[in-house]
């Protein structure tokens, strides 16, 4: 196997996944109200199933057949108004109330509290709030509720032939309340990319009331009302359903890889692209072992692939600007690269269509390393340009050092997921031999030197996986503390019983 | 004179401008401590030039020598650490602080609380804070004192080669300040433009201490705390320095003037252009009184400002596209327009260079109009394109209506500042005869009639001119009530005892 003899180690036999016969709940320690008894349920299959998001630890406690802080109840909600009536039950008897969309969080968000500190936990599934309600094609705009996932809601569009165009690497598995509550970044490189941009109004159903924001393109009313909930990780209240920005589908594209030296030389390119105003919807520069990884290079260049599209116009002109950028930076570009293409595969071939496949399959692979008792986890970062090099230097030598010290061998490699004028998102890829019965502290110690790493030069403890319960060490210390006292007093104002999601983003 | 002539009324002859001698203010009812004396005045030209904005309301009553609730103090800090002290003796006791940058506001963003409402009230004149730190030309940012008035801070990037490239109206009057607390629009049409997107990190002094966020391109850590100063006005906290993203110089620039049939005929060239991914610098679209007013067209048609620039690349292709779609629209584009021009003076020619220039010298213009005693002032809003037709017929007939009945005489026109792909930012002028004794009271009643309209068909009070005090009574209703108890809560946490510029934006 390639990666063990990467790895230098021999690859250990897979774990099983549990069955639900094998896992031992605690008994649930509350009943809904009557009136709630037909959106709850507390089988042991719902409650193991909402008691993880998707994390390494996650998947390395399911294997372990530890489910021993589960939600005592899952709710369903069909409607916005059993949405008010499981969050005023909560509220009244002072139960935890966890807001789950796709279960996807990697970093803790979706779990219940540490047992004992409420007498109970509730984890609201917002899975069944999945209609788009109306669509306006004038604005291009859709009211959607904030249940549904990645691949319905973009079935709903097309055949208005719109597009949301927000493809989080958990797309298939995770919600747009999700998406908005954590500030997701999608899959395209520039310019319109966090989910955040694409709000033009929210329903926000809190323990106080309902809050709702006018449908506006932009509006200098005071703070952005859509900007505090974008991120709040569901503390402040529950978002049931958004109006959003979409897009025609594209129906012009054009991409290519070019191949540099090292992955400077590629940071340099993407850097002069990103400052270009070309705007590419695809700039994603992998390092070597990434492009190995991915299919898309030999493991001993960097590949960047760079991508137009439009709904509207040709991309010879941009395409031939950035091809130009990239041979200015030392970049090979092939033979006839960049003309664009009018169908709808165009994007899907050769080394540009490797990678987009890799992408898609890659939390895949990840579960079936660790089921195998191996780390294979990531972390990510926003960075600007100018620490960038050095910034890199000191987070791969930080954590090679924390491989070889923990688990005696492993690699780290590196993409870029987002790019900006001003800066850039580095996405870190972690693969290390270790065993079951010490992956999760193995992989604490790990995290725990990336983490402090990207904190003391200069980075974001993430650029787009959110806070959750894993990232509050960091998280608090990146914050300004004056911040945290505005924020925390917003949360009170709107959660005075402090029920919504206790322990993640603040307290 | 022409506008006499379509305004049917023979136009008054103007009022002079106030002495200072013939200025009569109240004594100031505080004076600083000693440790702070050289940072402040209390002169009668330093009170009265600090009471107002510059709105119509302010002219007519600086024209009526009314000065009777001054600040008694103006503190003009040159230091960050001075505007903790003042805050700080502000706070201790218990006088209001009103941030002052370039004493733009035309909401009433500047000026001073009812008389009694406070023991004294200092108004903060940023203007020493005016120095550009630090340049990254790597990144593309800058460290920025937040007193800096536009000129100036365009004056230090130019030999960098860099610009901050966002030109409100106020341009030469409001500093990055005033622009960052007020969510000020810039002069571009499309895409960036809006000083939120422009913000890389902030400092913000409140009378609990300093809260700094990170220098970061982008962070998914939690609501972005950049996002809650943005638009507040100076009632969280005032803002002493911000790391702002900037840009090359343009270059290479193509703009043209497209005329069109009516207004409606323009705007559906407008939607078309904003859902085109073109991101035209310019797109603004005049009726056929602005175009007349602005000497870019005959008056009977509407005229679209169309243009591009980039300091990286040639703009013939999106050019030809944008005037493909105006043709599409039954624009009428001149003869040959359209080429890339490479010279800084390419975008000061022809119709579109009249518009600028009409553009920069309206606010002198409207002080003329209200010294000769009629009323002369302009609101904005934003609305999506499905009900833009709908909307900006319902506000164009009660604000003739209003006219009529108040004035018996009176013209409203309007332009387009600012397109989204799914709305626009329309900005209404009125003009109309009054009496010098009756302006405020004539404009009240028409400025009623139009904010009421523009709630009522769903747009905002304000898409960049601010809430001031002036905007209150309507901005308290567009504003969710849940959002308005989470931000006061938020402003609580931040300025205890309430000094910070109160009665602006939240009680």
């Amino acid at each position: 196997m390639l990666l063990a003899a990467r790895l230098g180690i021999d690859v250990p036999t897979r774990g099983t996944a549990p069955r639900i016969e094998d896992v031992v709940l605690p008994a649930p320690r509350i009943a809904p109200p009557a009136a709630l008894a037909a959106l709850c349920a507390d089988d042991p299959l719902t409650r193991a199933s909402h008691t993880y998001g998707k994390s390494f630890r996650d998947v390395v406690r399911g294997l372990a057949r530890d489910f021993a802080n589960p939600p005592d109840v899952v709710a369903r909600p069909a409607t916005e108004a059993d949405v008010v009536a499981i969050l005023d039950w909560c509220d009244g008897a002072g139960l935890a109330a966890i807001p789950y969309g796709g279960g996807s969080s990697v970093v803790g968000g979706v779990e219940a509290p540490p047992a004992g500190a409420f007498p109970g936990v509730v984890s609201i599934d917002l899975g069944a709030l999945d209609r788009v309600v109306e669509i306006d094609p004038v604005s291009r705009a859709a009211r959607i509720e904030a249940g549904v996932f990645g691949p319905a809601l973009e079935d709903r569009l097309r055949p208005h032939g719109l597009t949301l165009r927000h493809f989080p690497q958990s797309f298939e598995f995770s919600s747009l309340g999700g998406w908005i509550a954590t500030r997701s970044g999608g899959h395209y490189a520039t310019l319109i990319t966090h989910i955040d941009e694409l709000v033009e109004s929210l329903r926000v159903v809190t323990p106080t009331g309902i809050v709702a924001t006018r449908r506006l393109p932009a509006s200098g009313a005071g703070p952005s009302p859509e900007r505090l909930f974008s991120g709040s990780e569901g503390v402040l209240g529950i978002i049931t359903e958004a109006w959003m920005r979409l897009q025609a589908r594209p129906t012009f594209r054009t991409s290519a890889a070019v191949a540099f030296a090292d992955f400077a030389a590629g940071a340099a390119a993407v850097r002069a692209l990103a400052q270009s105003g070309l705007h590419p919807a695809n700039c994603r520069l992998l390092d070597p072992g990434e492009a190995l990884t991915a299919g898309a290079g030999t493991g001993t260049e960097a590949v960047l692939v760079v991508g137009f599209e439009s709904a509207d116009h040709e991309l010879d002109a941009p395409m031939a600007r950035a091809l130009e950028c990239c041979r200015d930076h030392g970049g090979r570009v092939p033979e006839g690269a960049g003309r664009t293409r009018r169908d709808e595969e165009g994007a899907r071939d050769g080394a540009a269509g490797a990678w987009r496949q890799a992408f898609l399959e890659m939390p895949y692979v990840r579960d079936a390393f660790v089921a195998r008792g191996m780390i294979s986890e990531t972390f990510e970062t926003a960075i600007t340009w100018d620490r960038f090099a050095d910034f890199h230097a000191g987070v791969t030598e930080a954590v090679t050092g924390a491989l070889q010290r923990v688990c005696g061998a492993g690699i780290v490699t590196c993409r870029f997921t987002h790019a900006y004028p001003d800066g850039v998102a580095p996405y870190y890829t972690v693969l290390a031999p270790s065993r079951p019965d010490r992956q999760l502290a193995d992989w604490a110690e790990i995290k725990q030197a990336a983490a402090e790493t990207l904190l003391a030069l200069g980075g974001t403890i993430t650029h787009h996986h959110a806070v959750g319960r894993d990232h509050r060490p960091w998280y608090d210390r990146e914050r300004s503390e004056g911040f945290a006292r505005a924020l925390g007093a917003a949360k009170r104002a709107l959660d005075p019983r402090g029920v919504l999601n206790p322990g993640v983003l603040i307290d």
